[in-house]
């Protein structure tokens, strides 16, 4: 076993007994980081498709793998939710019978005021602190997860507005303990955040592979063979979950419906300039941008060798 | 010295003495691959940026750097523009009077029509085949090159009508020396092909760039934190030279207006879906864009592994 993170092997548990509800890439993630980061821990799992908690046994991601939802939440101190946003309620109810009342509940989901809502209604009187680790890749399932996949990745703590700051400071220990920076926020103005950061981008990288794969004159195959000019960069976070992804949009319709407005309008800016040839207004954005990467760069939030890194043998 | 990519290490060279005219990323990457991949060719630089050239110098990219672009061409078989299409007739213009009338010229700019006729106009009478290596990272200048920034990429080879068979053949073996794979094809369909696999994805980072750096209520300092959501793929292409990306989005105007154009239409169709709640839309278009990215995959076009390879430790 290696040391956590922090380099300090010797850090109190946040919780002991740690259940996770949905072993896709997010949830056998958090179980393979607990499992190395934190051994004292016990990791119990389930997921509601009974060929994805075959293959949990099968790599032995969790201390034990639970058969029921009831099962799995039976003595746990604290309960994730790994599922995608629009299942989160039916997920919460599921457990809302067998949850030991001194549980804190949790989730990963990508937008937090309608998780908020949804944990709150199947589960009156829980504990509940969601959080959204701002990491992934564009593989899916539980032989996708790996331990460090949250490590110097932000997460964004949002308690519900009555959770006790005990349960909010496991929490964050929690994140902290498997490498993540964590940030507070309000669930609104995360979801404003993420609106900008991540879900307009996944809308347009899926639209553009949409619209490539709909031409007339230039063929599949042509797109294919000279996607390195730059397409293939939108095709990998096209390639994201489609469930997961679909949730989301509907979830934060308000904040992704705003946002793409901005987007479209600085777009018609932009076709504009082009049709009257206005080299100027073009060049001087093109520079503003080269300050955005410079700055993830910094901060550590990319990989700084050309092309992400790619292979280039 | 390696042996060429392709295997063959006695194949003839194509051409003994090659002249590249512009030492930036590209131009440094055919200089450094010339010397790698043909170590028989003698290879000749030119910049108009005095300050590019003493770079060249102390990197030894090239067996001799001109102080003049007629003195680069003297004895030149292959002359090469590695410059912005807005400035290949001035440059072309520059060596009109010095080039042999047997050289062939070639450039690697990102379209094609008007760098057929920018050079056809400057240069009367000269065999034409330009070229276009879809390869590049979003460093500039001529520190960033690589001798295998070319290898298992494609370049596509325009020729002008009249061009002679045998240099277009030249061409198309210098390329492949220096381990492209080459197809041909019209220049009006290359400018097609290009605006949907290069143009266009390049215009939408840029915008995309700017509208997320122009809120009001998130801070810049979020988007950057935040930016492993998604938002981060994006600022790579953004940071691409600005000078190079005005010039093509000027010279393929046409082009670049009509696939914006169904690009809008497109995203206008999934806001629509999203603000009528039509998941089922969303998550057909989510599921049929994994397939490209599987494609790109499998034809060697991009890394295989998660998040293009970034480093995860």
């Amino acid at each position: 076993m290696q040391p956590a993170p922090s380099g300090d092997a010797l850090q109190p548990l946040p919780f002991g007994r740690v259940t996770i509800i949905g072993l896709g890439l997010i949830g056998s993630s958090i179980a393979r980081a607990v499992r190395l980061y934190m051994p004292g821990a016990r990791v119990t799992g389930y997921d509601a498709d009974p060929a994805v908690r075959d293959v949990a046994v099968r790599l032995s991601l969790c201390d034990a793998v639970a058969d029921t939802p009831g099962a799995a939440v039976a003595d746990a101190e604290f309960v994730i939710f790994c599922v995608p946003v629009g299942a989160m309620g039916e997920a919460a109810a599921s457990i809302a019978a067998g949850l030991p009342a001194n549980a804190v509940v949790s989730d990963v989901g990508s937008c937090k005021e309608s998780v908020v809502e949804a944990l709150s209604a199947a589960l009156p009187g829980a504990i509940i602190v969601p959080a959204h680790p701002v990491a992934g890749t564009e593989n899916s399932g539980p032989e996708s997860g790996f331990a460090s996949l949250f490590r110097n990745r932000w997460c964004i703590v949002t308690p519900a507005p009555d959770a006790p700051a005990l349960a909010v400071s496991r929490v964050v220990a929690f994140w902290e303990q498997i490498g993540a920076e964590v940030e507070t926020m309000e669930p609104h103005h995360h979801d404003r955040v993420l609106a900008v950061t991540s879900h307009l981008p996944h809308l347009i990288a899926y639209t553009i592979v949409g619209t490539a794969s709909d031409l007339e004159e230039v063929t599949r195959s042509e797109v294919i063979k000279y996607s390195a000019g730059g397409f293939r960069d939108f095709t990998r976070i096209a390639a994201s979950d489609p469930t997961m992804w679909r949730d989301v949009f509907l979830a934060n319709k308000e904040a992704v419906l705003d946002m793409l407005q901005r987007f479209s309008e600085d777009l018609s800016a932009l076709q504009r300039a082009i049709r009257w040839g206005k080299g100027d207004e073009l060049f001087d954005l093109f520079t503003r941008t080269r300050a955005i990467r410079r700055s993830i760069l910094e901060e550590g939030q990319d990989d700084a060798r050309p092309d992400f890194g790619r292979a280039h043998e």
